[in-house]
């Protein structure tokens, strides 16, 4: 059992929690939680941290997920203190970070002809991201792809607020939007621009295609160069005041719209 | 120039940004930032607190609104101590709270035939509620009910998710949502409930009357009872493993779909 804080373990996951370099050095994140840690792909889980007052509890419950794993007991005081938490769940573990390119992508699409895709341009928000990954499953995505500048996926508070779907939602951090957004139109991928400039509302389109949203920062919107790469552009009405959509709610929309789309097509 | 941290006002700021039982006692919230200032409605307005670093340049900007206002200058790192935020922009203001009853609500709608509410029950993460307040005024709502346990709109954090939407939408919260919701069909509006055993689709009902959205709990979704008081179930359509969505995200995507079908009503 680790009972002292200055453990290497413990450094080890702390600075895993804090620092997107130390993750990207060690090609792992971390994921707290009962949740997290059930539906964490088992080939991918490193290694696994429990709080000796989880023990009892999570073996019984997960005894057989746990056997195959490695496993560490940790006292209650040194736990709290590598979790990123407020309330601490008594588990977390270290998982390897998914590896997908392009081609990935397009590959594990299931119906080439209704593939749906949604780009990032520069998301600051941690629980923004989350929410987009969590959405986007649900919708139906069929991979996320963001700019070089979004906000890291395997950030805690991202990770959290993805609620499992980073596990099964392909995603890639591209250094060159414009080009990815031109490798997907050689595929028959229509790209559409969230722009407030746009002439058309989003529901004006037919996206029961080869469908990809572009949707930008949360304070500056799309770059004008971006979204020049784009097919079409769109824009979400608004009434009121109103002068932009948070880009978690802003993506929801979209997404939704594709899905009400597709499962109403004659 | 106010330069002590032991100041009055200086506490009393630090304890309405802090405490929802010092705001409602003095029936004021905190709002900070530039764009919060602007839109303020004046007339609600009590006390300005402006930086001594950040005055001349609001002087220049707003220098009629302010010559209107009462308006105290703080020492730079006393305002710093007064902001709830990371990176102040130099103002904050104390707003009178708002007094709404359901009369109200239903008195300030400007199509009687077309209302469109959103009902919330026990919300607690002051971004989400704040993002729908956001969404909500981009979409056309004319008002928000909330059960009384939902997380406080005075909240800081509640208040800067909103982006200025707590000025203009209308809102109360009720001590008896069931009882609100017999007042709303009173009134020829049809109430329905998110609730994931629904058979049906979101997208299956005729939102172009009066219409209310009722949305429960991040982790529970809505009470059994509550959700008994409602015309009709809907329930938004998941792909994969999401068993719900982000209440701000759900709330848009019914919000929206709402302004999609009234703006395409024949």
């Amino acid at each position: 059992m680790i009972t002292s804080h200055s453990n290497k373990s413990v450094r080890e996951v702390i600075q895993l929690n804090q620092k997107a370099k130390a993750r990207n050095r060690q090609g792992l994140f971390v994921v707290e939680g009962i949740k997290m840690f059930a539906e964490a792909p088992e080939d991918r889980i490193e290694r696994v941290y429990i709080a000796k007052r989880a023990e009892t509890d999570l073996r019984s419950s997960y005894g057989d997920k746990l056997d195959r794993l490695s496993v560490e007991i940790v006292s209650d005081d040194v736990f709290d203190r590598m979790s990123d938490t407020q309330t601490p769940q008594g588990i977390l573990c270290l998982v390897r970070q998914f590896q997908y390119g392009i081609e990935d992508l397009l590959e594990a699409v299931h119906d080439k002809k209704h593939i749906l895709f949604i780009l990032l341009e520069d998301l600051q928000d941690p629980g923004n991201l989350g929410t987009i990954f969590r959405t986007g499953e649900g919708a139906g995505v069929d991979g996320i792809i963001m700019s070089r500048q979004t906000v890291d996926i395997y950030n805690p508070k991202t990770i959290r607020s993805t609620m499992g779907s980073v596990y099964r939602v392909p995603f890639f951090y591209t250094d060159d939007l414009c080009e990815t957004i031109r490798t997907l139109r050689e595929n028959d991928i229509t790209v559409y621009a969230a722009h407030l400039e746009s002439t058309r509302y989003y529901d004006e389109y037919d996206y029961c295609r080869g469908t990809a949203f572009l949707v930008g920062n949360e304070g500056n919107g799309l770059r004008g160069e971006t979204a020049g790469c784009a097919d079409e552009y769109l824009r979400i009405p608004m009434e009121g005041s109103v002068e932009s959509l948070n880009a978690a709610v802003a993506s929801s929309i979209l997404l939704y719209e594709a899905h009400r789309q597709r499962r109403n097509m004659p």
